[in-house]
């Protein structure tokens, strides 16, 4: 049995849980599992405890199959003075997401929407992607011995594509675009029983509220002036926002903090909505950034994120390449090395404090995204050097 | 000011804390602080506390800087019935910490490691290192705004040296083999003031004791019968069976685990010192093995692990390269994608129960020492598979 039902993120049309929803056939808008308007955390000790159980009230499932995580979420929340001080802001909070299981945030959605599978009985699950996604639906279906459907584009580099495969899915490369990918697996796997773990699907966003829930403890509840994401699809930032929404109507904060998406300018559609003061993205023609893991040209929850924005006073900010190699190694000189796509954060904070949109007294949270080691043909943008000495001149040349 | 002392693992002479020692003047076998006799763990929020705060009653210091975390330790421990199943044993959990800062276990002692260098005044730190120290150290140096001088061999493939070069240290390709740059550094650090936190250094190896901590809390203090370590200079080993006696004789576990040190067949010196009964190692002349993280022909601490598996009924176990790339390839089947020198452990538990030393009631946690990106040219020895499909066809290929 399944609790609560789903509905239009846009129009409010309901749905039942029980069955494989991702969009409303009104209005083509994303879903959403309805917000929980009470709740309380179950404080065990997160070295027991996983974090759906933690969470289990604001999750809408009676009951829990623990056995399935692979230990994700309860990742760091570090203050950071140093980046503070350079972005001239109160303090930067880094939440470390690549403190995961397969070294992204996504392993929270992919347990959360692999518990929704089981329940419905469904034993394929699968997801598209080219970045983060692929190899933590592998790995969660591999956990779980389900046959596991990986898509991704014909053109994925071998480099890419070993570190999914090592998780033993069936890895299917397929010619045609993402956005096209998209749309045909919510449509194959709603005919074939298919439970496609997309980057936005309802029970994925359920995943990424504990992002949300944990900072809003890391902070003893009390909550910052902004949280930061890196945004793609948008499934993410939906879920850090329903995750504030949530613990502020069960009275848990008293306040929600504001929202900034963050985008690399090569591909910003959301941004570029934004800053139009549209409520509808437009697709991104010709994307290209080195953040690839959020280069989505047509992101299917960027109209969700844009009303998001407007309706709680968010901002949507995009940063050059350039910017996003600095953020990249300010990270690093503070010990935190993340791919490019989850430096854009950081760039974020500093672009608008230099417009004066963030300002001193302000304490911001940023969303680091994903793991370095993810995509080291980045490195190859910073100037890194070495000296050479050999060892028996080396007590001199120290 | 610092408690404690420190004790030769060996003979047994004392030297001070305060001042730069790793080896006994008389015997040139390692150190150790002197082992606690009592403490309690500080029960907060793991994830509002740092690892140190929590265990502070098993380190020597009087107080702690809290804020040079990374976020490192209370890594997940995982049931694994599948693996347990192959293996034919009771139960396998699974250490994972590549879910640390930098993705392996070393960050836990690069932090304890920078508490003492700091106690001591000492602004300067470094390490010689050709695998997963290297980053950690150099992450933990950044963090402090230290100068941090990692030495590695002059012969370190590029896709190696970046992802330490991004945190920024002072980078040193030394022409000489590792042995001698272990010796020669600490002679170096000790003359000029430079605090080497290497591999079995005192207080990295009070690091590496929270991993023992904390599988006693996550397993409610029920002990297993053996604990599988992929053993490189012994450092972790060492730290992880001076975790278990140390709550054993604070009475806060009522027995201890067996040790099992698990190396790569192709270089294995504790375990052939072990097989013919000696306590002596003898450096292995032709080291070669996929297992890069612990080739290490000649372990500066491998004289005490030998002591401490026969004082303790434990074991040594050397494993084909076929079986780490099988065992590689069984774990990411089961979610967890290691690097090769991490999968030696439980290549060691599937050898040690077909040679019957394992029984089937035995409960065996295993640690996962580091994140299979650190080496993904491993990722070549698997038979990975794709398929290609357009995309008009998916339906029917699905």
């Amino acid at each position: 049995m399944l609790e609560k039902g789903l509905v239009c993120t846009n129009c409010g049309r309901t749905y039942e849980l029980n069955q494989l929803h991702y969009r409303c056939e009104s209005c083509a808008e994303p879903l959403e599992v309805e917000a929980f308007e009470s709740g309380e955390i179950i404080r065990g000790n997160p070295m027991t405890q996983s974090m759906l159980m933690r969470y289990r009230e604001f999750f809408p499932f009676k009951t829990l199959d623990d056995s399935l995580s692979l230990g994700e979420g309860f990742t760091p929340l570090t203050a950071s003075p140093s980046l503070a001080s350079r972005a001239g802001v109160s303090q930067v909070y880094l939440k470390n997401e690549s403190q995961n299981p397969t070294w992204s945030f996504k392993d929270r959605g992919s347990l959360s929407g692999l518990q929704h599978a089981l329940k419905m009985g469904i034993t394929r699950i699968g997801t598209v992607s080219t970045g983060n996604m692929a190899p933590s639906v592998a790995a969660y279906g591999a956990r779980a011995k389900l046959e596991t459907i990986i898509l991704v584009n014909e053109n994925i580099p071998v480099e890419k594509l070993a570190p999914i495969g090592i998780y033993s899915p069936r890895l299917i490369k397929v010619a045609g675009d993402y956005g096209s990918m998209y749309y045909e697996s919510l449509a194959i796997g709603a005919r074939q029983g298919i439970y496609f773990i997309n980057s936005d699907a309802p029970l994925r966003v359920e995943g990424s509220k504990t992002i949300a829930f944990e900072i809003c403890e890391q902070l003893n509840f009390e909550m910052p002036d902004y949280v930061v994401v890196p945004t793609s699809a948008g499934g993410n930032l939906r879920g850090i926002e329903k995750g504030f929404r949530e613990f502020f109507r069960a009275g848990l904060i008293s306040r929600r903090p504001k929202i900034i998406a963050a985008q690399a300018a090569g591909c910003a559609p959301i941004v570029k909505a934004f800053d139009k003061g549209e409520l509808l993205v437009t697709r991104e023609e010709h994307p290209h950034t080195i953040a690839h893991a959020i280069e989505n040209p047509l992101p299917p929850s960027g109209n969700q994120v844009l009303r998001i924005l407007k309706a709680g006073e968010g901002r949507a900010v995009s940063v050059t390449e350039e910017a996003i190699i600095d953020a990249q190694a300010r990270l690093a000189e503070e010990g935190f090395f993340v791919q490019p796509a989850a430096a854009v954060g950081y760039a974020g904070v500093l672009k608008l404090r230099d417009e004066g949109f963030l300002e001193a007294s302000h304490r911001v949270v940023v969303i680091l995204t994903g793991g370095g080691l993810k995509y080291t043909a980045a490195l190859e943008e910073h100037r890194l050097s070495a000296e050479t000495c050999p060892l028996e001149k080396l007590a001199e040349w120290i």
